[in-house]
């Protein structure tokens, strides 16, 4: 079955989600372009996620995916929260803010049965997930309204772990692609593998559809992808300079330097491995910090640097996330973009 | 020019070359076979390549390759030294070695005069480079024998370097490459990007033609390199178990292992950063040890706690290169391998 047929969308290109950086809108470009729009949905209250899903409905009749994490909500350690407090003080100091005055921040929530009730209402016809999968009952009312479920894996392991599981296609993250690592069952970083390497090995080890994803910037990118065995790609970074993105004037400006092309895994803006552009942040904390409290415990108190910094016009303390070839990176509308990349897929 | 043209060869596959896995044997094999067969020099003195490429001359009339390293020779630091013979020291207790008997151990020459005048005697067809080129006088009397020019470039800014001193083509090393990373403008190893996205960035900024090499393991790891604007590949580690290689059984046995999918870019074997299966000496001294000497000076320590361990029958302290993708591996001659992976190039 060809990934047009599986999702009924008319390109075999999905709108990596990116928390953050797009609502809506980008979704409902690249809906209407023919491929699959993505909304995510981590860092959307239940009011939020409603809210967007009309918007999408009420201008697209196309196919769109809703996005959501799976992490397991860690309990917060008092050492890691002071070690994390002690390594970021000086640019507390430097910044002139109150280290007692962080809020709780932006919060990145698992899936749960509040969002599933919210999700009943308005069945959606894909749902993807990423660090995994919600809990068997969860996931069993997802499938209960007849929406198509895609995973992100990032060895044959997880490719594997999510077949067992029945979903309807892996989407194979490479280590070129920007963003949180979807990994979930190893914490090792020595598992994480270029995409050309890995898209090839989960197309042999699974029967399941692959969508391969990370580096993929234009249409021989997507050419290459398909030629590894995969049913269709999803591709984020080239979409982040798009106008429907709502990518910050800070984050885009980056993308168009030298500079983006050095990227690195880093935990220091979560607590999670995710691919950003190289900045002070990443060069002074890690790239991966020990003092780093666990996912999404590490966001609070680096969003209160952020958010200061970047009143002053510095992205020193922004996560710039982008995957490792931004050379794709274009101003043009999302649904021109979505067309681009659907070049690769006609040969 | 396709890659055939340019070097005269029939098959757009180059096998690596893999010092210390390898000799003539499996470059005349593959050449034989159509691809380009490769004699790593690294390790070799100047009668044992003129011994070498005799052998080849004698049993192949097709083209093949000389490979030569173009680090600068490291001066010794007494300290890193001192650092590196402590952090070794429980594993010379270990194994009852004497931490004062350590012999100088497998050089690791980069080219030089004395390698160029053997090669003036013996003009082969194509010689490729490792870690940059070698001087300027160097390299106008490789060129002034006919010889075709080769090297590895694993960041665009490499690749426009090569291209501005006059490489016949570029070798686009991506990140999932087993061995020893050709990098030489930078040590950050955060320019190292997956195959996938350098390969295209590489294809978009320069016009001296591209091979791919990276984690590229059977026929459609060739296609997607081909797909991607390369003009043909290198493959190394698919060819590792093949009878003409001269892979050790631990080796061996090591590449069909599940482990073998975990591989780490690690310095602690030669000081230079290399890809190999994550073993014992990976895990504990490194990956990225800060006390390993300069590249190669951090060779000859572990080279003595590889010999004692090996007759022991254990692989904890060898160097077991891989890329990440192992299971193109097969025991297959290397001139079934060669056409297998060259079936990717005909669609």
């Amino acid at each position: 079955m060809t990934l047009q047929q599986l999702l009924g969308i008319r390109l075999p290109v999905i709108q990596a989600p990116m928390a953050g950086v797009q609502g809506s809108a980008l979704a409902v470009a690249v809906s209407n372009a023919g491929g699959l729009g993505s909304l995510p949905c981590a860092m959307l209250g239940p009011d939020a996620i409603r809210k967007e899903i009309a918007a999408i409905r009420a201008q697209t009749g196309n196919p769109f995916n809703v996005n959501f994490f799976c992490h397991v909500p860690p309990e917060a350690s008092a050492s890691r929260e002071a070690a994390w407090r002690a390594a970021l003080a000086p640019y507390f100091t430097e910044l002139g803010l109150d280290p007692d005055g962080v809020a709780a921040g932006p919060g990145r929530l698992p899936f749960d049965s509040a969002a599933a009730d919210v999700l009943d209402e308005l069945r959606p016809p894909v749902v993807s997930f990423h660090f995994g999968l919600p809990s068997p009952e969860l996931l069993e009312r997802v499938r209960g309204w007849g929406s198509k479920v895609l995973s992100s894996a990032t060895t044959v392991d997880e490719a594997r772990w999510l077949e067992s599981r029945g979903v309807d296609a892996v989407i194979a993250q490479g280590v070129e692609a920007g963003g949180h690592r979807g990994m979930f069952l190893s914490e090792d970083l020595n598992t994480q593998v270029g995409t050309l390497a890995l898209v090839r090995q989960v197309v042999r080890a699974v029967k399941t559809p692959v969508i391969a994803a990370g580096g993929i910037a234009d249409a021989e990118g997507v050419a290459a992808a398909l030629a590894l065995g995969a049913v269709g790609v999803q591709v984020g970074t080239a979409y982040l300079l798009c106008p429907e993105a709502t990518t910050s004037a800070l984050h885009r400006q980056a993308l168009q330097t030298e500079a983006a092309r050095v990227t690195a895994l880093t935990n220091v803006f979560t607590g999670r491995p995710a691919r950003g552009i190289v900045n002070r942040a990443i060069r002074e904390l890690g790239p991966i910090s020990a003092a780093a409290p666990a996912f999404p415990l590490a966001v609070a108190r680096m969003a209160a640097l952020r958010a200061k910094a970047e009143s002053l016009g510095s992205s020193d303390f922004s996560p710039l996330w982008a995957g490792q070839d931004t050379n794709g990176c274009s101003e043009v509308p999302a649904a021109e973009m979505t067309q681009a990349l659907a070049r690769g897929a006609k040969q």
